[in-house]
């Protein structure tokens, strides 16, 4: 079933195409969290991985089916691809695989490129469009939606433009009702890929989509200028991430297409919701944001001294193309302060919290998050810290911090044999206890987390299945550096802890890594205890 | 006087429109090493900056004047505005700074948007061409070459476009020989703005060039197209960088017209050495290279397993819209590893080394400092830690360090009152004594370089005037995590020193921070007792 817009496909590939970018790995939480704010702003279509092929993908579906994500704009796609040759459809397990996830729309990917069929597939181009025929025709008999991903597209219709069509028509024939043209290398050029496009839309009126990569550095623009020829489905990814180069991005794709192109793809007053949602989609990622990005990067407006700063105190308007607002930016020079009251109460429901008419309550929470933000600290991805800090303001917290440092000492020692020895001492209070604990580790960081544990393990039997999984260290240079010629930049630590059966993240800040790393550990632990002592 | 590839020009304005980027502050030494890049690589034009309105932009140009900068393939170029309005343009001291700066070539920018004469410059069109046309014609008599941009053109153009040419007109009338549209604001798109470049073209038979920002993701690809459309005279940064989204990428245009359009914009051979510049001047600005940058970024040809990687291995060329090698890059997913022979050799001659007949062992230092740089260490904006290598490479080094470290231990205490205090000691052994000596400081690394100079000063006279100017602090994501759980992340430093005389920059690379900032500091003494040792 079509959802109410659809004229119009925005088509987010975040958590498929996206999630090949080197470095990015999404548990099956990040990708809940990413199709929840991605369905938030408004896309028409989520893509939301390959069932069947990756374990994670596979049970992201599941806990989609299960009821665990609701979305309010967008439908859910599976991404897959046709049976393999020489193999019925009814037999081939990966396509089962497709069905069985339950998406209601399922994407296939198929080669439109002949040298691809015959070195790849190892195929011919006959048993290649039986095998999209099947494909599609399979998914449709059993309820689907069906969009074709032609892989190669643009690189294989000027090898041999009939195979191409063919491969387009045979998906067509089969019922898919979106052709979606794939510039896989990348290598395209905006007005050449615009002259295949009109082309394409001519000669078989089809409905067309884009897919473009951005190994030319023009992926956006080969994206607008699809859409420009014809093309009424683009595919993109948050912040452009994607493998080599990466995708088009999908703020700069939808900013331009509202702004420039006066299109409405999105619901009411989601474009004020970009900067925002870029933003958390990065901290989900653990990428740092491109302060330069268009449309969202904090700099995107911030003009330097000189030239345009005298115009611009005559009339913002002469240099700005947009007005920052817009899109939920602005033209001040400062660090993403992005935490907006209706995120908090957004959040504050996800912990299980109660604000019916606690207003005030929540704007206190608010600027005390704005403070810290405005300090480096980022809570987008800490959501174990933002609970923290909410049931603090909410007086929500059940009782004292499971135990109260006294003190702490790290040593760093360069012994004379060149060996690099860490060791940490913790004096802390607990369960009516002052307790001395010393240990070593790789790093200062280590030994102090070794030491904790060390001095509260026998008093907090919950401590026992807590493990640190992940630590992500960040110098936070957009940040003025304090201390003595910058020997003490801003850092963000985030720290994941696991139990065995969930995972959390706390966030630290400070012009010390040990200290924002003692601060993250600190609040790590006290979430675990906040949850051992209150059934969630 | 034109230079050998007058026929299409690649103009680099890094040092004057891509130096708006927030957080670059070049020194005049910065300038001076960043052209020297860019004329390597075989740019036609070198925007050095604005003399007359920035202090070290006028330094750059004295010293370039004075035999400090030999350009084998640029011309120099500097910018500014027209003459004020009202003003003669023989009395007003910004065109006359443009004369003293000696550079061969001027480019001056014009407003070619009404609305920004009347508003901004508080004007009439009238008195704007006489500015424009008095200034082009004034430099012309002065025996300077002159290029104009014209500033918000595809707005004002838009707008009203009789303005916009009649602005070109009067330059070319002037005796300016390229009249550059710039899409100031960023926000065109590719399609349009092909279309407003041929125009213009068509209209007026001048030689037409462009410059692009990219606030709608497009600059790039506005680029490209503007040069299918007509456009001879390209004008990009470095990267990318500048005000706000930035400005269109040297290499992914240089990149496109070579490999797509088949523009032999480069002299033969640059191609490949493109992803080495890249580097070395993203290094020289102090930001990350971006590994995602379109052919030069360390993961432009990096694919991922799975649906690529079973093809890949069947054929690269199925996947790689070119070959990597043709740029510099690789396919390989690694750290920049750019240390060739001749960079080494380059660089070697720069330090004053006579590297003749010594291939042996300049073979030895690239390995060694491949080795290294496939642990994260960077020599490119390290000069003295590079030239202490090779001097020990090539058995160069006059004597014993100055000193020899016996150990340190550096002591984090966050103290029970809440603060947190930081003090180092170090053991040396420095001119025939074994010293210790114990400092606090505002962190670890501060605290240790205290001690370090607490030792060492009564010893060592020069040490007195050495100060630590900068200290820069990156954590190496694309290495591999050492330690438990990533707690020991590759941290790589850098520090900048000065003794009131000159600046020199040294690295250090280690898990650990403060271990990695000793590195960096040992090195940094070590080279100013080597200069002080050895008059160079």
């Amino acid at each position: 079933m079509a959802g109410p817009n659809d004229e119009f496909h925005v088509y987010d590939t975040t958590l498929r195409d996206g999630a090949q970018r080197e470095g990015i790995s999404y548990s099956v939480t990040d990708k809940l969290a990413v199709a929840r704010l991605l369905d938030g702003l408004g896309v028409g279509f989520i893509e939301g991985g390959w069932p069947g092929a990756l374990p994670k993908d596979t049970e992201f579906f599941a806990r989609a089916a299960a009821g665990d994500l609701e979305l309010a704009h967008a439908q859910l796609v599976a991404f897959g691809a046709t049976r393999r040759a020489g193999v019925r459809v009814e037999d081939d397990p990966q396509v089962k695989a497709l069905l069985d996830s339950q998406a209601p729309v399922v994407t296939l990917v198929a080669k439109s490129d002949l040298r691809h069929v015959e070195r790849a597939l190892r195929t011919d181009a006959e048993e290649n469009l039986r095998m999209v025929h099947d494909t599609v025709k399979f998914l449709k008999d059993h309820g689907r939606r069906v969009f074709l991903d032609a892989e190669h597209f643009f690189d294989g219709y000027a090898f041999s433009p009939d195979t191409a069509l063919r491969v387009l028509e045979s998906a067509v024939e089969g019922g898919a009702d979106v052709v979606v043209l794939c510039d896989t290398n990348g290598g395209q050029l905006p007005l050449g890929l615009a002259e295949t496009v009109a082309e394409v839309v001519e000669k078989t009126g089809f409905r067309v989509g884009i897919h473009c990569q951005d190994d030319t550095s023009c992926a956006v623009a080969n994206t607008i200028a699809a859409v420009q020829a014809g093309a009424t489905h683009v595919q993109c990814t948050a912040n452009g991430y994607g493998e080599r180069a990466g995708n088009a991005d999908l703020f700069a794709v939808v900013g331009n297409l509202v702004t420039k192109l006066g299109m409405e793809v999105l619901p009411t007053g989601a474009l004020a919701e970009l900067t925002r949602v870029s933003h958390a989609l990065a901290e989900i990622a653990n990428i740092a944001p491109d302060t330069h990005q268009a449309y969202v990067g904090s700099s995107a407006f911030a003009h330097k001294a000189g030239l345009h700063a005298s115009a611009i105190k005559v009339d913002p308007e002469l240099y700005n193309h947009i007005v920052p607002e817009a899109v939920g930016n602005d033209m001040r020079v400062l660090v993403t302060e992005m935490a907006g009251r209706a995120s908090i109460e957004l959040k504050g429901r996800e912990f299980g919290l109660d604000l019916a008419g606690r207003g005030t309550e929540v704007g206190s929470a608010l600027q005390r998050v704005k403070e810290l933000e405005s300090k480096g600290w980022s809570f987008e991805a800490a959501d174990a810290s933002l609970e923290l800090l909410l049931r603090a303001e909410l007086s929500e917290l059940d009782g004292p911090p499971p135990f109260a440092l006294e003190s702490y000492r790290v040593v760093l020692d360069h012994r004379s044999d060149g060996e690099i020895v860490s060791e940490a001492t913790v004096k802390v209070h607990v369960a009516g206890q002052r307790v001395i604990a010393t240990a070593e580790g790789n790093g200062p960081v280590h030994a102090l987390d070794a030491a904790l544990r060390k001095a509260l393990l026998p008093h907090l039997s919950w401590l026992d299945t807590v493990e640190l999984a992940d630590y992500k260290v960040r110098i936070l240079t957009e940040h003025p550096k304090q201390g003595m010629h910058g020997t003490d930049a801003v850092t963000r630590v985030l720290v994941e802890s696991t139990d065995g059966e969930r995972e959390w993240t706390t966030v630290g800040v400070h012009g010390n890594i040990v200290e924002a790393s003692w601060l993250a550990l600190r609040d790590a632990l006290a979430h675990k205890s906040m949850r051992a002592s209150t059934p969630v």
